[in-house]
């Protein structure tokens, strides 16, 4: 008997599920942010999340918590993820869920892992377990955007991070910092930071601002760290290189400097630095985005200068797109889209202010 | 005695006054958008706005409407703006406010105009009238901007308009129309020339698009049209000169093109062209500011390309920003802050989208 459906319940619940889910930020990935909660009627049985990897996973958590006595056949359980049907480093959640005794199971989206992909909610159907699917759709595919474009390219979802003036003027000049926008948009820069799991800049960018790329001012971890640096030229003195055995950093550049002379000193101070094939002078942008997915690095945000912006807009590598602009005409200052040639459309997510800010992000088409 | 106020019905019934004063849009200016509700507790005796110039004012054509029977001592006159105390085309409405025996009174903002400014609420407490002031100030401020900045200044409110791509291009070439916007935000731009009194552009925008500016997809009466065309180069056969015996158009040149053999033919076609002081090569922008002002034109919204665009900001003859963005990155394309050197800082007003599009409206600081 299938549990008798309060309307507007189902929605309720998964924004309970994908508010549990939020708690992996920053530690579940490379694997999704997954939230589960298990109801009767209005009372909550028992809740669970995905941490981080080899933690449990949100049913299993959630089950573990539950006290078996209590399951009626109205009991429903939601999960804003498919459950997993494969052995990894921990058990089917599917076998979990019919185990269980539950007869109600309600999801968000499919698995796009082609190991799960449907045959979870096939398991538990088979089993005569009523499942509902694609409830609060958007949201679930929103908060596991980076998981799914990366279980399915294996290269990382790309955030390109732009704070710029009225005018799309990005500094007074290539060679010293400049602070566009305000404390604010600083502030969300920090949170993005803590979200995803590496950022990444340019050897121009350190050379000019000497950055940290650090999470500071907000709660969270601090990222990966990545140099796209193709003839190392990292200084030794720079804040990066400073504070690397305390967060981990990754220089990129070409073949003949991996295995050059300025690799070793900084190898030392604790930066991992490989080498990447080389094409039109600079390092093979394609290539680092299959080298970082490899090494199960599921989403970048890039806060870097012109040059890298453009190489990465015209290979066709960003995702994402954040606009932060400042309410000014900055006029004869440096242009984000200097010398792009590429032609992208994009799809508006969503605008927001921050303080005298306008905060804009889009996805690519 | 004066009323007992019900809390929050100061602002409600301010609302009314404004919603009203908002018919006035297109046909007030350049006097204010003024409206007037009179009430008594809950139940509304009479309205009244301002329709155009020589009409009877908001509180003249409420008074006229109401039932001077039904004035009781709580009987309250709404009025957005503070009522006139000066003998114009019309008498006061200070006096006939204290003519009619209403003894309450509440006003949005003080009358800018020096000929006002403050007598009219003087001359109400006078006669022993309570007034209030300064509900939903920043509302009534707002829809009188435009008024308030010609009134002082004696020149028009200039908004400029300007539809781009995410990194900030207006074309691909300086030479051919491009729809950067969709459909949505050009009937938005249609909606905003019928509200101001007149829309500009430059002699490249009318060579390079052959554009009509006139008013259609949505209600509304044509603006002027006015063209900024210092050599006089606008062509007999382009759109706007075919319909200027039906649309009032206005060509601002050098005083020797003025007088030139050009300026003939675009008389005979109904065009009035007005030579004004040359300086750098280009007609003074700030006098033709000046000599707009002195024709009662209050509002005036810039749709043109880079060359206007970056003149009138850097005169600072600006006072508020339109930017309508379309969500792709153009690369390689026309700019609209191409080689402006100005730098000066904006309030955000609004942020708001429409389709895909983002309307961005900013305030001069």
């Amino acid at each position: 008997m299938a549990a008798e459906v309060i309307e507007g319940s189902h929605e309720r619940w998964m924004d309970r599920a994908l508010d549990l889910a939020l708690r992996g930020t920053g530690h579940a990935s490379p694997n999704p942010r997954v939230g589960c909660v298990i109801v009767d009627g209005d009372r909550i049985l028992a809740e669970g999340w995905h941490a981080y990897p080899g933690a449990p996973h949100a049913e299993a958590m959630a089950l573990s918590l539950l006290d078996r006595s209590t399951i009626t056949p109205s009991t429903t359980l939601y999960v804003n993820l498919e459950p997993c049907s494969h052995h990894g480093r921990t058990p089917p959640c599917a076998d979990a869920i019919v185990a269980s005794g539950i007869r109600n199971v309600v999801t968000g989206i499919g698995d796009p892992n082609p190991l799960v992909s449907g045959t979870g909610i096939r398991r538990l159907r088979d089993h005569g377990i009523a499942v509902e699917t694609d409830v609060r759709e958007e949201e679930c595919r929103w908060i596991n955007r980076t998981f799914m474009h990366h279980v399915t390219t294996l290269t990382p979802y790309l955030v390109l991070k732009i704070a710029q003036s009225l005018d799309g003027c990005v500094a007074r000049t290539a060679t010293a910092p400049y602070p566009v926008t305000g404390a604010g948009s600083r502030r969300r820069v920090h949170a993005l930071r803590a979200e995803f799991d590496a950022v990444m800049t340019g050897i121009g960018t350190v050379l000019a601002d000497d950055p940290l790329l650090t999470v500071r001012d907000v709660e969270g971890r601090n990222p990966l760290r990545i140099v796209l640096d193709t003839h190392l030229h990292l200084p030794l003195q720079s804040a990066i290189v400073r504070t690397a055995q305390d967060v981990p950093t990754l220089c990129l550049c070409s073949p003949d400097s991996a295995s050059g002379p300025s690799a070793e000193p900084l190898r030392d101070h604790g930066i991992d630095v490989i080498g990447i094939p080389v094409r039109d002078r600079h390092i093979d942008l394609g290539e680092a985005m299959r080298l970082l997915g490899g090494k199960n690095v599921a989403s970048v945000m890039c806060e870097a200068g012109p040059r890298v912006t453009a190489s990465l807009l015209e290979h066709g590598l960003v995702q994402e797109l954040r606009l932060l602009t400042a309410p000014f005409i900055m006029g004869d200052g440096l242009r984000w889209n200097g010398g792009l040639l590429a032609d992208s459309t994009w799809r508006l997510h969503d605008v927001e202010t921050i303080d005298a800010d306008i905060h804009t992000t889009l996805i690519r088409e």
